[in-house]
């Protein structure tokens, strides 16, 4: 892989509700998936935490495998916030992932981060020589 | 979740055939999830690609769910490389990962980087606030 982009996001939401619910958590995919043009290999796999404590919302874990590489979210209901990543070898618009995250989500805050990643990113010297 | 580790791993091998190996990618998971003490949830899941050119090996996709958050990893053996993640809620010893991938693979560079995550990282503020 030449070049690989990671999208990692951290998101403080208003309320905690949406985060414990798979149904939210598998529109929120198929949306990233058919309007960032993700290719599904594996189908989403989302499996449902027990709560921390009795009767408080439980976290999920979301993850899908695509041919670009893969998504996955994990949702700590109980602090209004969850963690979301796309790694991909194909370009893809950020804005457009943070977009589709504001309008499902009753959002706060969202923090972002992009690593770069690749041979041409990580072994440049590998990569030149090899050219 | 207060804080997260995320390891981010690059590595180029000195050739490409264990990358193609669903058994390699299994025991590999496998002594991970040993040896730094993670908690499976949903038991790894392997994908295997179609070669780029006929005859080529072909590239694999490997996710595990573990109750600390995941594991994964892309294999490209058509360039020696693969990319592998642990995000992890809990601390964990990136040296003995880096370790295990030095006894299992015949490795020849690894490019390592660690992300910081959660609550107390990127949302200090509301953090310090909310204590």
């Amino acid at each position: 892989m030449d070049y690989g982009k990671h999208l990692i996001l951290e998101v403080i939401t208003k309320d905690g509700k949406d985060l414990a619910s798979i149904v939210k958590m598998r529109e929120f995919f198929d949306l990233i998936i058919k309007k960032v043009k993700f290719t599904v290999v594996v189908k989403p796999v989302f499996y449902k935490f027990k709560p921390r404590i009795k009767g408080d919302l439980a976290g999920i874990t979301g993850m899908c495998v695509v041919s670009e590489s893969h998504i996955s979210i994990h949702t700590w209901p109980e602090s209004n916030y969850f963690a979301f990543d796309i790694f991909s070898c194909s370009e893809f618009d950020e804005n457009k992932v943070i977009s589709i995250i504001s309008d499902l989500f009753n959002v706060e805050e969202i923090y972002s981060q992009i690593v770069e990643r690749g041979l041409r990113i990580n072994f440049k010297r590998r990569f030149i020589k090899g050219a």
